[in-house]
């Protein structure tokens, strides 16, 4: 996109799956010179950081940094404890209530680094690709939680003192969407779904599982939404 | 203490410097089970967290966990890029305004960890010694931003979705206190103040500078306090 290093800027939080790949696509639709921002949070698996970069560069993002936190000192996930991810051959793992795939205060983590990068570097705008439809077990994927994180973010920074209080803007345009609506979204906007990883707990050669909640929510989203998912994933695992 | 582990739990932000010290030593006369989290973000120094080590042994915390985020990659303050640490012979470097020493989000960034923290270790109640009174140029030292992160934090986490999303609690006890009081509160509490370090650019060796504003403020408060600072300044400085 020519001369999208002299757009606003915008700061995208890209974990490396498609949510947030098609968040990315979004914001730079919306004419944002995107600067993306991937978290090492000690999950369990490097190739979510992988996949990370290589949207990033597939996107052609303005910049993208990556930052390491290690979360894993904290535990009580399934994702960065010992606790094993739920898994069924049946896609009825997903239960209701909050899963133990749940990482305490992860997206206030996130989103408060996100602020720290787009203060630093003069963004208002902040994305995250949070989803309230399919992932509704989940506290900080509400659309109360992104409100109450953006009235935090506008007195937190310099502008808060020095501004009108209201410049920061925390954009998640996914929220109310279901699966396979983001992916039809994606579709249209050119993402390239093969570079995006979402396994919970992908083999040693970093296939998908294809049991987790997160391979059964993505499954079952590209077969709502009629596209071939580029992925492939262990043949143990799918029938 | 004695029994102290069975106390309620509370995770308390420390640093290094006198004011967290007195904010733990306050949490635990409140009868909280203080544990400690100390966050290296990449600052200038390691002495900060060193004194934080410290001090989390003399205060024989129940549990401390150090935790990283380098803040450098997203730079713009003093204390994490190559911008020059204000200084003055007389005291007067202090600006009216938001300090060049001020990082992007940094209380933001700390209070998610800690809320993370927290929510591992079934804690409601996260202590964090900021100061509205000698450090009103900072954003994310406001009642108001200490407010709105508290509403944040009841809405971010499992209590918000399970619970009455009222039980995380934020307490700044010297929100409001100056300098002299703080110092004046902690003699009371029997905090090591040799222990603490404030200077934002030490020698060396580890010595205070005695010129930053971190430094004129902390001498400013033994004096009013009628204390004697116990920890050694600069020879080249101290006058």
């Amino acid at each position: 996109m020519i001369g999208k290093k002299n757009n606003p800027k915008a700061v995208v939080l890209l974990s490396g799956g498609l949510d947030s790949a098609t968040t990315a696509a979004i914001a730079m639709e919306q004419g944002f010179g995107v600067h993306g921002l991937t978290i090492d949070y000690g999950q369990r698996h490097a190739i979510e950081t992988d996949a990370a970069r290589r949207l990033g560069k597939a996107l052609n993002l303005v910049a993208h940094i990556f930052q390491s936190v290690d979360l894993r000192a904290f535990g009580a996930s399934a994702l960065t404890d010992s606790i094993p991810v739920p898994k069924s051959t049946r896609g009825d793992a997903i239960q209701a209530g909050i899963p133990v795939t749940y990482v305490p205060a992860r997206n206030t983590i996130f989103l408060s680094l996100a602020l720290g990068y787009a203060e630093a570097i003069g963004a208002t705008d902040i994305f995250i690709g949070v989803n309230a439809v399919d992932y509704s077990g989940y506290p900080d994927c509400r659309p109360a939680f992104i409100e109450a994180f953006e009235r935090l973010a506008n007195l937190a920074t310099r502008d808060g003192v020095e501004g009108d209080g209201e410049s920061l803007r925390i954009h998640a345009p996914l929220i109310h969407r279901t699966k396979a609506q983001i992916i039809r979204e994606g579709v249209r906007l050119g993402v390239d779904f093969s570079l995006t990883h979402s396994c919970y707990d992908p083999t040693p050669e970093g296939l998908a599982c294809g049991l987790c909640d997160s391979c059964w929510l993505r499954k079952r989203g590209f077969a709502e939404a009629s596209v071939v998912d580029p992925i492939p994933y262990s043949p143990e695992t799918s029938g």
